[in-house]
């Protein structure tokens, strides 16, 4: 079937209306078959020249774990000495990742240096195999959401420092690190809306040529 | 309502299946209010920092479909002197864009100076605001495609040739160039797949650390 209905397309917009990039998490565990069914749509998304350059690495020793926080934390404490008076005040009192609780951490890569797709699509701007990476996470949140599971993309981070810890190839770019698992509460509304940092804009930003 | 059935999640796993990277179009015009309806899931989509970078520029005109259509020939026919032999002969005869035919063309871009979100997250990845909107194209196509819209990705482009051409502001980059229409037929196959330039993994490549 290749038709789908107007139910499904509100369903759709629902969820993409209460997804939400999530920090603050439960520590009960993710089942693993769950787990798997999620990140298997990453083999559905889109990829330029059909190169798949998505690499995962699941991080789930202590050592591993307390170095990607360690960076994290660093990178954090980093970030702040950029912001002064309130705005200082506002960005030391945000929860910015889900690094301490979730039980499910992921850092995904991009092979920018995969043979597979033999470059198709990617000459002039190599970047899109990175973007292909991207939107395999994008499909990924949004049918983890629909189970009810959270994810969490965290940014801060020292993408060298992390890539020695993990000891990961040379060719490899660390795309994002995720926090995946039950939510500690469900929103639709992001979190850097409630507490006061940014607003979403209502109309999308469109010119003609 | 938070929840999501498994009936929904039948139809979002079907959605994935059969979204395909469109390079056939008829060259009938898209309605706009259902083209607005596909654009504003681009106001849903996580941005790093709610920086929502996210920048649209609507190709219409003669002139600029004319500058991105040579733009796409010359990148493309550049792109062929790196294949020798069969894969050479192969890659000719792939049909790569659906720019001569498709009814709506987007350029979409990145506000890479954009202030809003102040920064947040985008410190040691100052990537991570064009990683945004790829998910915003991300949740476009989805949504396009539930509609029975096709949407094809071009990046077979000089970016330097088509900012300069769109005469977009400097401190923007080209995400992507996105051709919207009909699509001439349905399938759940990938057009490279079909024509024998690449197969799908049927696997995640997971590591532990």
């Amino acid at each position: 079937m290749t038709e789908f209905t107007s139910e499904f397309r509100d369903d759709l917009q629902r969820l993409m209306q209460w997804r939400r990039d999530v920090r603050r998490f439960r520590t009960d565990p993710v089942d693993e078959a769950l787990l798997k069914e999620c990140l298997d749509t990453f083999l559905l998304a889109p990829s330029v020249g059909l190169s798949e350059p998505w690499r995962v690495i699941r991080v789930e020793s202590d050592q591993a774990r307390a170095a990607a926080l360690k960076n994290y934390e660093a990178a954090n404490a980093e970030a702040l000495k950029g912001y002064d008076g309130d705005r200082a005040a506002l960005y030391a009192n945000l929860k910015l990742s889900g690094m301490q609780e979730s039980p499910v951490q992921l850092a995904i890569y991009c092979d920018d240096a995969t043979a597979k797709g033999q470059g198709l699509g990617a000459a002039t701007m190599p970047e899109m195999r990175r973007y292909s990476v991207v939107g395999a996470i994008t499909q990924f949140w949004l049918t983890a959401r629909s189970f009810g599971l959270g994810v969490g993309w965290v940014s801060i981070l020292d993408p060298a420092q992390l890539n020695r810890d993990l000891d990961v190839p040379s060719e490899w770019s660390l795309v994002a690190y995720l926090c995946v698992g039950w939510p500690e509460e469900l929103s639709d509304t992001p979190e850097l809306a409630k507490a006061g940092w940014e607003n979403r804009d209502n109309t999308l930003p469109i010119q003609s040529r």
